[in-house]
């Protein structure tokens, strides 16, 4: 855990990005904490986030540390950390700061804030997404290993998308939002980043339950019984089972027992028989909601649909309309004047600061909730009290909606021309979810024009873990592979690895087994070597998909070769290695532990 | 079903209370209706509310008639029934009208209509309560078998406490709002009105039920199981009985079913022991919140709650401020413009009306929604969240809220010199209930100062069969009294009744074994005497509670006497007789079937 937090620290003072974070834990009070964990966990406690660092993004309480929501006017000292932040701590997890974000959680874009805009992981031409712009760009740099966001309108999932990592958004309720500056108080979610859906989804359930202070908080239903009478057609495999269960012999009632967000669709009859039973179904949007994606979207969008058909899931055409009518409402509709009701008398107090320390667009958007009638917001709950049953029947026949994430992944300067317009593109998919109580998750999907590309399923309340269920399926065929130098992360090639689909897992360390040479190639490679009286090397793994992978692999130039090398928790992964005869030549640089160091030390000379 | 029709139009027809009714369907159609439903009777149909006439108020759709909701300027037709009514039709029901009510329901008093103010069941010159007063009056008088109101503020409770009769208010959603003019949309609630529980419960029961057309539309959910884990500690007859039931022999985890709205807590741990096991809790307002009561009512509660408390039930006083805190939100604060939503464009286009056809205290309220802001409603909703979650509370110790229904009985005069004020006294222990989204019944018990006086179950949403269950306790010991004469509703004695705390129950017929006389005394009375060579003589059963039954008998002047009756259902009731000796100097009666047709037929001389 010391090491992690150390290495941390390091990454973040050498990072490109200084934007990301906006408070910083003193080093040593982390290090301190991090001894603490690394002690409970050698006297045998039970810490299931042990060694991993977390980022949490600045409208979330951490005590110690001040809360600005992204405005130095709005800053404050929070008494206690947030819910979700001390239960992340509780669980063994050290939080090293707090991120940058579109101020007040207003904007999909990452670049409304005055601690300045956040650009993409992986380019810097291009916008970050938003609002938890800094917490998914330093998960997606690696320099920690998960991070709290919020979601409103889809801040919690686009920025994933457009940095090629996860995104939870829960349930809205089920990770509390005590110690969340609001943004649209009703709407508002807490989030989880990370590279990992496992990891994403674990934290997600570890900050989960119910909490006294927040009015808004939820549990999971628990399972009902849902029993059928004589006269009920089932299918015979349940009444056998059913009444088997029993012991009674009884087979008169058959008692089921569905979990909450399961489908309910093999237990349903339909003219006496189930609508289709076994069968995972999916929907995606009609064409027509198709249109107007970034070039090359909706091909990459069809490919990974196709993957998921040909896990045997059944895909089915469904006009997503009500969906996009209750979207309106967002910002088009009464619940602008939520966020007045947020903060709206500090933009009041502080108008001088607008173009300074408050942001000409948010402030824009949030005064606009003033001009907004109580009557209007009365005829608004009913419309989406209407298009909420529409998007109820769309969801009964199937398992989940499937969409790409977001719709462009725009540049910088774009949005600094149109910063609404670009906004309001960016929220298509996502902008619906929590007005309609819907559960959603974005996931990495290989990259279109070298930049990441998500999709994102989403369902009814409560139907978080099927959603996982179902995004771990188009993962399924993904390859891990292990790079030690210019593909590492900031480095030259790292570009080709994104250009594959690929997403970073994580640092890691070989075996110590290994030594490392700098080659004499252009540009300078490290050549690893197998060797049992070697030492450990540190560098990461990326995930790619498999046809990825497979032109990754065979665009490779000699002497690098792809082999098998044994990692030190004892896991082996594909990864770089190198011809013997390239070592004809070459320095061994394995005292220095790894590529970066040594390059480094080159520049220290 | 034709008979029961026909008796229904002549007691309208014959009533001294012409503002109950603003529409009567022709009779001759309502009685070809009753013929269809006897024939299908007759032809073994099972039509549950066969034999029983409804009233409908006039802010729910009839096909056929017009919806006034109060105010002729906003009659429309109707295309369909509204779905509580074609529920009702289906069940065998023959809706015979239309009834007043405060104008846009909105008021608790009665009084606020253009058709009239209805005056109270038992006293002219008191209010009948509101806003579904024509429903609760008729059935009060017994025109009809039951009726339908609505609430929001306590427009199904408040008219049924003050004409002594059973108010169900079922969880919002329940029984389905399509076909219903919006008081306070979101809050709205179709309601029950009858003499009695059981019948009350079964209407409610039968209009409840999924609509595709009502978004707000729920259900009451399934039970759920609880599922228990080894190291939990549970009460030994639930280990076994679990472990038994799955027949397994492992006791490792044991499966509880519960249903909704099911008191959890003979289940829940609390130290390791279920907090109160097997033993009901109801909770009542400290004194504070009984304070300002009608002068006895807070005496006569004490009654109902040492009633309550003698058939093994625990009392717990808890303070209801949080309810009445969100109580405020209904007309001070932003829920007023959800009434602007609904009816506010009308008002607008008919302002030259208001003091004519449009109410001027009802246009007051509702134009009084134009001023609230967007920012308020937001607010006053996060307000709403934090008390509904300290309501939520109130409820986890607890089965029910017992309270008075409402807290005084006005008269119409005070009512006119105070509209608002005397409308606002009324409300506090009904207003809430909406808001808290809770279930509600309200339940006769007893009278005060000669007019009827009633209590209130309360609870969280779906404990509606809870509420039942406590509410036919504190009726337990109720004795029925069969009248024939001048205890008849509407005749001198009938206020003795209602002074001892009685409700009337409805019309019946005796046995077709009894004579009935003309007795020589002042003022006349009839006397009834048992003779197998008789025929059936018509009259009411009422209730009464124990105590006020026998100060009723021990209060009886000779020749009266009373003892068992038989009816024509085969049934025996307490009920009036007389002294041998008064026959003498008596006229026989009998071929008038009854005492009010004999009295008519004097008249006609």
């Amino acid at each position: 855990m010391v090491t992690r937090v150390a290495t941390a620290f390091r990454s973040i003072t050498e990072s490109a990005h200084p934007a990301i974070w906006i408070a910083l834990r003193p080093e040593t009070e982390a290090l301190a904490e991090a001894q603490e964990i690394d002690r409970r966990v050698a006297a045998g406690a039970h810490l299931p986030l042990a060694g991993l660092v977390a980022a949490v993004k600045d409208n979330i309480d951490v005590a110690g540390l001040p809360t600005t929501a992204g405005a130095r006017s709005y800053a404050y000292e929070p008494a206690a950390d947030a819910t979700a932040v001390a239960r992340l701590r509780a669980a063994g997890a050290v939080v090293i700061g707090k991120t940058n974000l579109d101020q007040f959680a207003t904007g999909l874009v990452g670049t409304r804030s005055p601690f300045g805009a956040v650009p993409n992981a992986f380019s810097a031409q291009h916008i970050s997404g938003g609002s938890s712009s800094g917490s998914a760009v330093s998960v997606a740099l690696g320099q920690v290993d998960f991070a709290l966001g919020t979601d409103t309108a889809g801040s919690g999932r686009v920025p994933a998308a457009l940095n090629g990592i996860v995104g939870v958004k829960p349930t809205r309720g089920l990770i509390p939002a005590t110690g969340v500056v609001p943004a649209c108080r009703s709407l508002d979610c807490v989030t989880v980043f990370a590279r990992r859906l496992d990891l994403a989804r674990l934290v997600a359930e570890l900050l989960s339950g119910p909490d006294e202070q927040d009015p808004l908080a939820r549990a999971t239903p628990p399972p009902v019984i849902r029993q059928s009478f004589p006269g009920d057609t089932l299918p015979d495999h349940e009444r056998s089972s059913g009444g088997g269960e029993r012991g009674s012999g009884d087979t008169s009632s058959v008692i089921m027992q569905t979990f909450p967000g399961e489908s309910l669709h093999d237990h349903e009859q339909g003219g006496g028989l189930p609508r289709w039973a076994g069968v995972l179904r999916v929907a995606v949007p009609t064409a027509e909601h198709l249109e107007g994606l970034a070039e090359g979207w909706a091909q990459r969008f069809a490919v990974v649909v196709d993957e998921l058909r040909r896990t045997g899931a059944q895909i089915v055409e469904v006009d997503i309309a009500p969906l996009l009518e209750a979207a309106t409402l967002l910002y088009g509709g009464a619940f602008v004047a939520e966020r007045t009701a947020a903060v709206g008398d500090h933009l009041a107090a502080h108008a001088d600061l607008i173009g300074a320390d408050l942001d000409p667009t948010v402030a824009g958007i949030i005064n606009a909730g003033r001009d907004i009638t109580a009557v209007q917001v009365f005829h608004d709950l009913e419309k989406l009290d209407r298009l909420g049953q529409a998007g109820r029947r769309l969801f009964e026949n199937v398992d989940a909606l499937l969409t790409p994430t977001t719709t462009w992944h725009p540049t910088l300067e774009e949005v600094a021309a149109d910063p609404v317009g670009a906004n309001s593109r960016m929220g298509r998919f996502t902008n619906f979810a929590n007005l309609l109580d819907l559960a959603s998750l974005a996931v990495p999907a290989g990259a279109v024009n070298g930049l990441p590309f998500g999709v994102m399923f989403s369902g009814p309340a409560f139907s978080d873990q099927r959603l996982a269920q179902l995004a771990s399926r188009i993962g399924a065929d993904d390859i891990d592979l292990l790079v030690v130098g210019a593909h590492l992360s900031g480095q030259p090639l790292n570009g080709d690895l994104v250009r594959a689909g690929g997403s970073l897992v994580g640092p890691v360390t070989t075996a110590s087994s290994y030594r490392l040479y700098a080659l004499s190639t252009t540009p300078p490679k490290p050549g690893l070597v197998r060797d049992i009286s070697g030492k450990s090397v540190i560098g990461e793994v990326w995930r790619l998909p498999a046809a990825g992978f497979g032109a990754f692999v065979a665009a490779l130039p000699r002497p690098m070769v792809i082999g098998k090398v044994d990692l030190d928790d004892g896991t082996q992964v594909s990864g770089f290695l190198c011809e013997p005869a390239a070592l004809e030549g070459a320095t061994e640089i394995t005292p220095h532990g790894g590529w970066l160091s040594y390059l480094n030390a080159l520049k220290g000379h």
